[in-house]
């Protein structure tokens, strides 16, 4: 029975399947690697509405004709990203006004909306080209597209067949997707609350994979819910996925292993689902009434530009230094010449002065320094590339930290400063 | 005429088309983003084979033939990736053989390679399920693969359509595009060297995507070629694609192209194909003998972050303030409190007093500054969200300039240190 196969896959049983085409020669050129149709997968699976299939065809009428008439026939729900913009080669919703049998008519208050933008935005005169995006098929819905300029568009036929219309450019169609799609399908009957799968991250880090699975291995999840290790830039992320008939059950389960996970390894776990480090440690410093300021030197301003990516991150963020050359560490800093030559750069002595230099010039209760080799060059022996020395003075007290970074120049900049976040969250929260 | 449309959107004319189709839930479900599809896209490309279309399914058999199938009759050409491990999920070579009605045959020979490859490698027995891995369809052709256990498969029918099976294993599937698909390819006589698609691209920002496509308008390109306009965080890339029965005469058409854009955008272009602004700017100054520093407010240190990434930017890039509060902006760079009283933060005064700070800190050449309205809130009518003053202090010059970003927070600051070091360039290039 093909029901029962898929679900030992994962793939809900239900029949609420949708087809996902994205338009665009560039997928086919292979200049892009979709990343919408595996976000688009993962948001409908969340709300029980398995993908029967993705397509990718190139910009071309016909081509989308037909891929769009296909999967109308198969499933009667389609999806489509891409082919909205404003140029010659953007030909979906032509494609899909075809199918359909309608024409395209201009929807005169977008069209109004968008002259006003560009005034604004660009103050001029929109070009005569962008008119495209307030074309809107006859009798379709346009939908409101709060992340650019094309509207997304939906048409139905009168057995109920449809096609949702979403623009390609990733922002967009992340947005799109929680604002509009969501709640459409589930207009449509398509969501569905009796056969629910549903995930809940716990995100780690500063603690490597096996480590994890073993401390981990004793964990006994039901039937059909798993636990995945995910390893990524930011760290580890736990995922457990559950599937139950009723989401009070899928939440209990995911609550239960939460709580065993957290048990055995909650020192590394900083957050669940899209926590960002750099907020939990803004928000600890909030409610703290701490103030913080940085030193950096490897990391060229990254771990700055990462807490101040935060909303709001000015209430605790006082400014930083990049001391990126030795004199600007002696001059702006405060590290003594004589430590950098019998130290050197990459050093616990340069980075302890560092953190010190940065608290006293800022004036805040925390400072947090980092100095390393982030290579490809510069590395030896002693010193090769990937060590990193971080370093946080906190109120009076001072700790330093070395540590290992891996990957390339920038990966190695990127956890280095993820450490040195790391390391302030666990001194203060 | 389907060619002559397809030609206008860059797709290739000749009838050197295949499809690809790729197995598995784990796509469907969003668990991975499928990079061999970008993969396959390339390597064909480059040999002047087009892939008409991609599909993704499910390990349901049903789903594979059906989607075969169709790929065969659209085509007749089929190239499927995935599905061929050894656990009961992966179906595919079922269900092609299902497709060409053939049976599933024990392959002797690599069944014994199979069994002392596990005895080699993992000193045990081979597990039963691996056997599946050995199953060859009748008349069907084994594909060595030196990268993994599971062997591809040629199949074809007596009119000459074609399905090859490859795994879904990027490092398998890579190794054995080249070692295996594009010679069999070439063989069949779909692949081509007289039949070459090449394309470069210019990038540029600064620019509007429709600024652009107004002032190329009058572009004209050989049939089969395309110029593409693609937006992104670091400005519009323009891709010239030709296609030419030569590599040097497709080299011609780009540059011919490319001295035609170059005529009339020439300022906005920064470099070209994976260029990096960030370098571009780093070897400039290099070559000149510039040195840099660099005072970021709304950017938090994103600017040095940017700077830093590339290796060797050491030996012109100092360092830099990050001056986040008002506070920081007078001790640390000299801002002085009655411009911030009397034209704010984010004015033309305050970010030329940075500029200088930095320049005068720092002791460089050049100094670049940036103050702004990262956003979601901060924002008022004259001074709305995405209001950015940048300006460069450049010997004993100095350039500010105003500029509108837009996006999130994360993309207006990017899109903030992306313009303070297109100034820089300007300047210095």
């Amino acid at each position: 029975m093909v029901g029962a196969r898929r679900e030992a896959h994962g793939v809900p049983v239900s029949p609420q399947l949708v087809e996902v085409i994205t338009v665009g020669d560039e997928l086919l050129l292979g200049f892009t690697v979709d990343t919408n149709g595996a976000f688009l997968a993962q948001r409908l699976a969340e709300r029980g509405i398995a993908i029967a299939r993705r397509t990718a065809v190139g910009d071309t009428i016909d081509d989308i004709v037909r891929a769009v008439e296909e999967a109308l026939d198969r499933t009667g729900a389609v999806i489509t990203t891409g082919g909205l913009g404003p140029t010659s080669d953007d030909v979906t919703r032509d494609a899909v006004a075809a199918v359909f049998d309608r024409e395209l008519r201009v929807d005169e208050p977008h069209l109004q909306w968008m002259r006003e933008r560009w005034q604004k935005r660009f103050h001029r005169e929109m070009p005569e080209s962008n008119r495209r995006q307030a074309m809107i098929p006859e009798g379709a819905r346009k939908l409101d597209n709060k992340h650019g300029s094309a509207p997304g568009i939906f048409i139905e036929d009168e057995t109920g067949r449809f096609v949702v219309m979403l623009p390609g450019v990733p922002r967009e169609l992340r947005g799109m997707t929680e604002d509009t799609l969501l709640p459409l399908l589930g207009e449509r009957g398509l969501a569905t609350d009796t056969d629910v799968i549903i995930s809940s991250t716990l995100r780690t880090t500063g603690i490597a994979e096996s480590m994890l699975a073993d401390k981990l291995s004793a964990l006994h999840l039901a039937e059909g819910s798993s636990l995945a290790y995910l390893p990524g830039i930011d760290g580890v992320d736990l995922r457990i996925t559950v599937r139950a008939s009723d989401p009070g059950a899928a939440y209990l389960e995911i609550a239960e292993a939460a709580a065993f996970i957290r048990e055995r390894v909650g020192d590394a776990i900083y957050g669940e689902d899209a926590d960002d480090l750099a907020r939990v440690v803004v928000d600890a410093c909030r409610d703290q009434k701490i103030n913080l300021s940085v030193a950096e030197s490897c990391t060229g301003g990254m771990l700055g530009a990462r807490i101040t990516s935060v909303p709001g991150s000015s209430d605790i963020f006082v400014g930083g230094v990049i001391a990126y050359s030795n004199e600007a560490k002696v001059e702006q800093l405060g590290v003594s010449p004589a430590s950098l030559k019998n130290h050197g750069a990459v050093s616990e002595q340069v980075v302890r002065e560092m953190a010190l230099g940065a608290q006293k010039k800022f004036g805040t209760e925390l400072a947090l320094a980092i100095t390393g080799i982030a290579g490809p060059g510069g590395g030896t022996p002693e010193k090769p590339v990937g060590l990193i020395w971080i370093c946080a003075a906190f109120g009076d007290g001072i700790k330093p930290l070395q540590m290992r970074s891996w990957g390339d120049r920038e990966e190695i900049r990127y956890r280095a400063a993820q450490a040195a976040m790391e390391l302030a969250r666990r001194l203060i929260v």
